[in-house]
């Protein structure tokens, strides 16, 4: 067994991982900490490790960490010697409720995000609540944006939960925490085992994810935490579904309180452009055939993938993101 | 459509590929000639070439060369953007009869051959038998060394056919390349249907690669041609399979006289010690729970997967290799 973790989670959790695992000989790898280094030179710092180790085809690696190092372990597991087990314990909120399951792995490319990776099932996911108690503010808040859009794109009741108990989810009350993380990975295992490899429908667990990854490309990987990206993001895909007449203003306004209730930003950043916006949602994976399709709303609690909007739509919804915060 | 072809083959046969794709839009990236070039970072530039031309998850790359842009193209299409078609165009006999069927794809790492791979399936595999023509001996003999496996390890009246069509096969007669890339490519896809990720019987295939790789990576990648190691291998292999009382010590004379007609190495590098293969050959991928597994003979014709033999039998076998070549 190899356990993967970072900087930041190791010195907090990797003693109590490795004193459950006694009975077993365990290896660890340590990863520089942040979403600059999710590429394939730190990808490389773990087959360092395994081969160093001689691990062999029937090892299991512990992705012990975030989203960061969820994504990178489960890549590293899917292609080490063609493929060997992973474990993914998560350390963030983020990762408890989105990315440790469902089987997306992934590195980043500098020409776009999560360009390079596989999809790969872990054996088990392994979320401890309490870990959160040693989670920043700012990266509670990011876990929380993943956990709105599950209301947004699937569950109505879950939402309106959400609406009613937000203060207490983003104050770290652990059954407010208990409730979402159980409520998310419900949801979200029920559309990824409709379609793993996002041939349909999983695709509306992108929701604010196409706007989202061009803020982080453009601010560069880790300026912007993930969640907060995606945050703007709905806010942008719910600006435009209101144009297109699917909610109401007020729907936009109410998801851009929920969303300052805990603490997230809900506009894209200032200097970003229409183009800037263009240029970079046109190499994301949504884009097929040459025509984008985004992931929007067609009403509070439920989500469509279309391409089925004018190019004028688009762009009022970049112009009023950037001049008038909506 | 990516076409994936290197400096060496592009100048052949790149125009003649795309004269029969005028109807789809078709860019190309060329890589650098050589298995010393099969790494991560060579695989980075079909990353950047299919990124800054913007290719999406619809694209079908086109592997157009022998076994190092087949198994480099395969990985690639296995993780750009979680997984895009590919097809495998092999230009050599070695990739015509082995590494483009089966879908095994990978990268090296300098601490060990085809560390970083997956299990990937080609939408189709083209065989042209005229592109052998072009082919230096060096690398046609080393084709035969694995056409050789599959007589040995499944196909008793197949290895017949070769001891009487050596001299053919080994100076370029289509009738027998073509009989040779047929019976080769049957045989591995039927042991490749039984068990495509290699948990049991597809080990086989695997004659005389762990000494092979042990050789490979001595002498430095690219030194050895993949299928000169094996031959030497495979040689190895026999002679250990003899030690056991399997086949005689005629068989083995009998297999270095068929592979010396095919100008092939038969005893590994001279300066090749006991303790360098030892030591190579425990991380290769064949290791289990500690335990070096061989592929051995147990008649010509027929092989098994085993660790069932003494420390001592291996030993004499690599001391007869270095000291008696045979």
């Amino acid at each position: 067994m190899m356990i993967v973790s970072n900087t930041t989670v190791a010195p907090l959790y990797l003693e109590r991982v490795k004193s459950a695992l006694t009975q077993f000989e365990v290896d660890e790898v340590i990863l520089p900490d942040g979403e600059e280094y999710k590429n394939l030179e730190t990808l490389n710092l773990i087959f360092d490790a395994l081969l160093s180790k001689r691990h062999n085809r029937t090892t299991t690696l512990i992705a012990l960490g975030g989203g960061v190092v969820g994504d990178m372990t489960g890549f590293a597991a899917s292609c080490y010697q063609r493929g060997v087990d992973f474990i993914q314990v998560p350390t963030t909120l983020l990762s408890q409720v989105d990315s440790s399951v469902g089987g997306k792995t992934a590195v980043n490319h500098p020409m776009g995000k999560n360009m390079i990776g596989a999809f790969y099932q872990p054996k088990a996911v392994i979320a401890d609540i309490t870990v959160l108690n040693t989670l920043p503010q700012r990266e509670l808040s990011a876990g929380i944006a993943e956990v709105v859009k599950y209301g947004l794109i699937c569950n109505t009741k879950f939402y309106g939960w959400l609406n009613a108990n937000m203060e207490a989810l983003a104050s770290y009350d652990a059954q407010a925490l208990t409730m979402a993380v159980e409520l998310s990975c419900l949801d979200k295992a029920a559309v990824v085992a409709k379609d793993e490899r996002e041939g349909g429908i999983r695709a509306i667990l992108n929701l604010g994810h196409t706007f989202g990854h061009a803020i982080e490309t453009n601010q560069g990987y880790g300026v912007w935490l993930h969640g907060e990206a995606v945050a703007a993001g709905m806010v942008m895909a719910a600006d435009m579904s209101w144009r297109l007449g699917n909610i109401s203003q007020q729907d936009v306004h109410d998801l851009q309180s929920l969303l300052k209730r805990a603490q997230l930003p809900c506009i894209p950043p200032a200097e970003m452009s229409n183009q800037d916006f263009i240029d970079l949602m046109q190499v994301d994976k949504k884009v097929l055939d040459g025509k984008l399709r985004l992931v929007l709303l067609k009403s509070i609690g439920e989500a469509v993938v279309t391409s089925d909007f004018s190019a004028d739509t688009l762009h009022q919804t970049l112009a009023a993101g950037k001049q008038l915060g909506f």
